[in-house]
């Protein structure tokens, strides 16, 4: 049963607060747009699809108590929520997609009364909610048709249903594989800086009664030498249109390090992920976040206050490295 | 101007608790040998060279108080201080080295009184600290000769002050390449799980005023993708006759990944953490460590209480993959 990640519930946006995981299980609201936009920025609410739902809600929340005159004055709003609610995180692409899908569909619908329309974005958000609980499914599926029963899989961050609005891109294949009976057993790097496998991966996979093991980012190597990793499944946040594919911060090291050892490494991800506008992964844009991110951890320094730090949230992988893209339309191989 | 990381004084070992830096720089005195065992595995002081130290310092620890009666009851009893100091960690074969030069020293001196072999086993033990000294500046000037201006270098772990009697193996050529006026920009990972070189490199480089940078161990990678790392330097617990070398976990992995993006790997070890007696890395004992080091951090825990974890603290880096060990004796290419 995946958790209930994001929704939207009288008036508001109902989301699991991520950062509390897994000591607390919490749900916050967000009233208004600004509390979301936070939310996304400070990864409350975090994973490529689950940011686009966030978007697409972020909308319906944003002219809820629009007193706008007008079709066309609400569809101008729509436009400058869109603006601001894409300014949070730069790189997870599924976050315009969704925007401008609402945008889109409030421009396309301008002539109709702002109460008209308002109902339209709301069914709208839903629906790509819907559509994008199908597509986890659907992924789930076809990727689960690669696994073999005995096979000892590595993933990276969490790409499950934390990070989606249905049991995940690269954990849903997983949850089905095992639903199917096969017996597998799943590494999860913890994934620094903001340990997002340790905490959340972890706890997905053990509640779902898979074979589980927490490893530092830099212990996958090590597992790999020995014959420990069959595959690896990770998502991704941005495939630009040649496949080279952005996602959390080490990805590109362990399709190095499965490349060197021979390991399949897939990428799990809706179609809305990938960027079509975007020819190469050069060309796809990585958050850098702050700091104190990597020098402190639960408010306690771990590292000199005022040492440099480099910390990208993003890396791009390189579509020589990928095996192949596993998406709700089937199995993209290279 | 290195730190005094450990020394002998008024009969007792003098060491900087490294768990507590950078936050605090504070000295404890090991007064016996279970404490000083103690330290070693806490971890109070690592490092393999500093580790062999203390296997040294321990022995005069153990035997200061010894009321034998004989020379060879002495020697005896030096046999037993050393199987107990060897049991503290497995993998850094320098406190196998130190120990079992103090064992021989005591048993080719068992003719003489107790009182003759416990000065003889301290004169021992400064002489292994003066020749750790030594063998610093020794490396470090080699190593240097190998770093050009302009260069930027990553590193892993900490192999510095902290890790010697002297100056460090892989920083010391850092901080000699900086004192021949080398113009350097250093990457420093983290290293996960008790982050040595977030808490240790990162202050000891600062101190220096090399220009540092602090990441995650899982963004070298990405880095080394961009261009921005020209060297990798690091440490060495346990080289086998072929050149195999065991360090810090993690290491292995950037190794792969430095050989993929064609950058040069130096480790730079002391001739005594070579070890003769192993013949490849295969064979090298690899400690494993308490699951909780990786679920927890000063005390709370990042991931779910119950979950597996696999926690090595080494990893082995085939020959084929080390550009070249530097020691105290000079270069060895491959």
């Amino acid at each position: 049963m995946p958790v209930d990640t994001i929704f939207w519930q009288n008036g508001k946006v109902r989301l699991v607060d991520q950062t509390l995981l897994p000591s607390e299980f919490k749900y916050i609201s967000c009233g208004d747009v600004k509390a979301l936009w936070h939310a996304i920025k400070r990864l409350q609410v975090r994973g490529a699809p689950a940011i686009g739902v966030a978007g697409a809600l972020g909308v319906v929340l944003g002219v809820k108590d629009s007193k706008a005159a007008s079709g066309a004055k609400l569809a101008r709003e729509v436009g400058g929520i869109a603006r601001y609610l894409g300014s949070s995180r730069p790189t997870a692409v599924n976050l315009f997609w969704a925007l401008e899908r609402m945008r889109s569909i409030a421009e396309n619908n301008s002539a109709r009364s702002p109460a008209q329309i308002k109902k339209i974005l709301l069914a709208e958000a839903m629906k790509i909610i819907a559509e994008d609980k199908a597509a986890c499914r659907r992924m789930a599926k076809y990727g689960a048709s690669l696994i073999k029963s005995g096979d000892a899989i590595l993933t990276h961050c969490n790409a499950g249903g934390l990070a989606t609005a249905d049991y995940g891109t690269a954990l849903g294949v997983l949850f089905e594989a095992k639903a199917q009976g096969k017996r597998i057993k799943v590494y999860a790097d913890e994934t620094r800086p903001l340990l997002q496998g340790a905490r959340l991966t972890t706890w997905e996979l053990m509640h779902e009664g898979i074979d589980t093991t927490l490893i530092c980012d830099n212990m996958a190597a090590s597992l790999m030498a020995k014959g420990k990793i069959d595959k690896v499944f990770v998502g991704a946040d941005r495939i630009a249109a040649n496949g080279d594919a952005a996602n959390k911060i080490g990805t590109y090291g362990i399709a190095v390090l499965a490349k060197y050892h021979r390991i399949p490494f897939y990428v799990v991800a809706p179609l809305s992920t990938i960027d079509r506008g975007i020819r190469t992964g050069k060309d796809i844009p990585i958050e850098e976040r702050a700091g104190d991110e990597v020098r402190a951890l639960g408010g306690r320094y771990i590292a000199p206050r005022r040492v440099k730090v480099y910390n990208p949230a993003f890396d791009v992988t390189p579509n020589s490295l990928i095996t192949a893209i596993i998406t709700e339309k089937g199995i993209l191989k290279k």
